[in-house]
């Protein structure tokens, strides 16, 4: 599909776009940049990329399709690194988690023979690092496209293709509405599972072996997501302020809400969230985005008589 | 190990401790009270007990063991029917989420004969009812037991013997430090995952439907949660009410630091933050309380060079 792509950043989102290339034998060639030595080692002994090299400039020279793998935070000094080295009629795009932030930092440095397409794969683990891709990771999970209003159709058809080629489905949005739906669905959950982890690491010793301990009863699965690169996570909340400060406001005003409902025993307005609550969950199982699965699989499932 | 066990409702605990009394042969009889018909047509279907009965102090009578796994708020109500039916030096137990106010609900209520060991097996699933027990639930799990100062020592050497036949791990612990351990490794993840979910039941149905579709990238997590049995959180909620809002201040005043963090652009706090609590996550996959699969286990995990 491609001749040549460069990855800038082999973490788990470029380390899964190398194996899920491979898969589908999307590129002749793949370079890759990689600040660290550990991480080139690392992909040079993975056969993540045929190219590896420490400088973005360097990856992308000739790549017809170049993809930005690091946190979002980056973007504008690789932006204007990369720029002048873009080969006329690249597509440029990107794995970030926001969008807007990201047309803003990057849109203002390109020539215009470029055809910038931000995007954005709405899947992950945990995990972190250039070992933790796999070529299964984009299965069935949509990644979001947001052109800018001049953007060229077939650039934009190209890229999607590409995507649904790594087994992808695409949904084309505008870079704010991406956001915010994204703070709704992503950012806020990371922050209050990172602020409800964060709150027991300041416990004393004792108590929080105990938390350990017991942490079965719900607690350890706020601990995956609060288990996230750090750095990816810092430059989320950092460059989508507006809408995850007012999504965190809703949220806010409905637990002060929660919070009176149990001081006062108002155990019927409990029971009513409750009860709503669940039909979401149904609706996520029908659409596809979760398994049924009692506590995600980790436990069996009750035999069906 | 008894001759005769009484399961008090027959939800996902009852269900699940039939079957593991069935795999360890653990009651030469079962008997089940439940208030509605169609679980005890479901208990019978289901072969849970071997005499179902509609009242309590029915299925009591001549049982050496007695367990409550209904919803707390029915223990008081439930003590009182018991209390003139239970054999002498019967064993009384129950599975409530909380202790001290189990403690105050059913004690006053008991006759001197009777010996009354709370307890709690910190073990479920987001799915309740008859139907949706297993004989593994309790494996590997803890139950804690908070036996009052003038317990039988050697009725609370059978009921920790009979929670380890159900393949659980046995815990003794004063019943007021149960409940703020657990306000913070369940009630509160519990409140928070409720909470998220309700602002999102609250959106516009256009903004709730995207929110769905792309509800892989965490949220679905907080779902999962909160689609547990809102009867039994709101007793819960009601009865653990003062270690619950004490967890819950501390919660809400580091969610204020956190907005303040993002508000004023401080990258720097935030990554320590996000550092910090990935230790936590690590803590618990050693002490064997969760799978160190990414997303549960739900995506596939790199192969391994």
């Amino acid at each position: 599909m491609f001749e040549k792509v460069a990855l800038i950043g082999v973490g788990l989102i470029g380390s899964s776009l190398s194996h899920a290339m491979r898969r589908a034998n999307l590129a002749r060639t793949i370079a890759a940049s990689a600040r660290t030595e550990a991480t080139r080692a690392a992909v040079r002994r993975l056969g993540l990329a045929d190219e590896v090299y420490e400088h973005a400039a360097d990856a992308v020279k000739g790549a017809d399709l170049v993809i930005l793998c690091t946190p979002v935070g980056t973007f504008d000094a690789l932006a204007q690194e990369i720029a002048p080295h873009l080969k006329d009629g690249a597509i440029l795009s990107d794995a970030g988690s926001v969008k807007q932030a990201v047309v803003d930092a990057v849109a203002p440095h390109l020539p215009p023979h470029v055809h910038f397409i931000p995007g954005h794969p709405i899947a992950g683990t945990e995990f972190s690092g250039p070992e933790s891709g796999f070529a299964e990771l984009f299965d069935g999970r949509w990644t979001i496209l947001t052109p800018l209003p001049d953007a060229d159709e077939a650039a934009v058809a190209k890229l999607k293709a590409f995507w649904e080629a790594c087994g992808a489905h695409v949904e084309i949005m505008e870079p704010k509405h991406h956001d915010l739906v994204l703070a709704i669905t992503s950012h806020l959950p990371h922050l209050i599972a990172y602020n409800i982890v964060g709150t027991v690491a300041d416990l004393e010793e004792e108590k929080k072996s105990e938390v350990i301990k017991f942490s079965a009863s719900g607690f350890r699965d706020f601990t995956r997501i609060a288990a996230s690169d750090p750095t990816m996570w810092r430059d989320i909340f950092i460059n989508n302020k507006e809408a995850v400060l007012e999504i965190l406001g809703r949220f806010t005003e409905d637990l002060a809400a929660m919070q009176r409902h149990i001081r006062w025993g108002e155990g019927d307005k409990l029971f009513d969230k409750f009860t709503r609550t669940r039909a979401v969950r149904r609706s996520i199982i029908d659409a596809g985005q979760e398994s049924p699965e009692p506590n995600f699989g980790r436990t069996p499932a009750p035999k069906k008589d």
